[in-house]
């Protein structure tokens, strides 16, 4: 059966999602109301033109609404700017609810062995809102991995001479880890990076 | 952002998925290229409308195609009929190749805790068929479940008096599976339905 065939196989190019659960989705789909199915069809079609990214700080925002709603909000702390590899850390951060500031997005990460550069990714807008906004503190919150570190490095050296506070995200044990199954490298930074008892909450 | 939120949503109402598969598989769908959005919207849309049940064993076939490939196909063997719980459970045998003969699937299990009874299940279209057709063998292959096995018992009772062989599929520890990691239930399974040494390929 080839519709079904063909279902299967566009599923299964999702993310994550192998043969035997692309198949497992067809059956529902082929099983369930006809109702959700129109619905989902119309969502996965239309979302690329309704979720669009925000001119300044390129991150999803809906259709109409650029700048979008964090960057056009009167209740951001306008002086600290979270800088993230890609626009769905900004909902993950905000999901915290644990940051007040504005975001920058990256749209990538430096990795030589991927060729990509730094001239790759969404910098000179990063300088450009640096010197046009009242920036004063630089939050550097791309991943802990080795093309992670070395953008915050670079962005932490480009930023430098602008006088600028650059942070970034503390690395270490997970909360509800358990040393035992923790990393040596996960380990050395928690120790490097350890906080006095009384800031912590 | 409610659209994208309305997507996630959609998308972790399908079996297996989780809000955080669904979150990666709408940035998929946010990222990638329309034209494959297109078609999977296009897909979902219309697999109801272009897959629809044979009439004669209630499995899974193309608009247009009644009865199924299967039960039309003159190089079946029309005299051994496997009993499936559900219409993938013929595609999943049909993928082994190592069934020749029609099927005949039940849209379910005997399963009085969910209110599921015989009269629930296609087995008037069951018995018709060994009236009308030159069946010689039934191979229930329903779940080895305790649904599954009731099932089978049911369906055995039931046909005993049309004089036809019924059959079971085989039970047992799976083909590199390991004794150890084997639950007791399967392995005096094996034990009982061991077989002779020479009858194995």
């Amino acid at each position: 059966m080839t519709v079904l065939e063909d279902l299967i196989q566009a599923l299964s190019r999702l993310p994550g999602v192998g043969r035997k659960s692309a198949s497992r989705m067809a059956y529902h789909l082929l099983q369930t109301d006809q109702e959700y199915n129109t619905r989902l069809a119309r969502l996965i079609h239309g979302i690329q033109q309704r979720v669009q990214r925000c001119s300044r700080c390129r991150s999803f925002t809906e259709e109409g609404r650029d700048p979008c709603d964090i960057c056009s909000s009167p209740n951001r702390d306008r002086r600290s700017l979270c800088v993230v590899e890609h626009p769905q850390d900004v909902l993950t951060l905000e999901a915290t609810g644990a940051f007040h500031g504005l975001f920058h997005v990256l749209d990538g990460v430096i990795s030589p062995l991927d060729g990509i550069g730094p001239e790759e990714l969404n910098l000179p807008a990063l300088l450009q809102r640096i010197r046009e906004e009242q920036i004063g503190e630089i939050i550097i919150a791309t991943n802990p991995t080795e093309e992670g570190d070395t953008t915050a490095l670079y962005i932490s050296h480009l930023v430098k001479k602008e006088g600028i506070r650059v942070t970034r995200l503390a690395s270490g044990i997970p909360v509800g880890g358990d040393l035992e199954y923790a990393d040596r490298i996960t380990i050395a930074r928690s120790l490097r990076g350890r906080t006095l008892l009384e800031s912590l909450e």
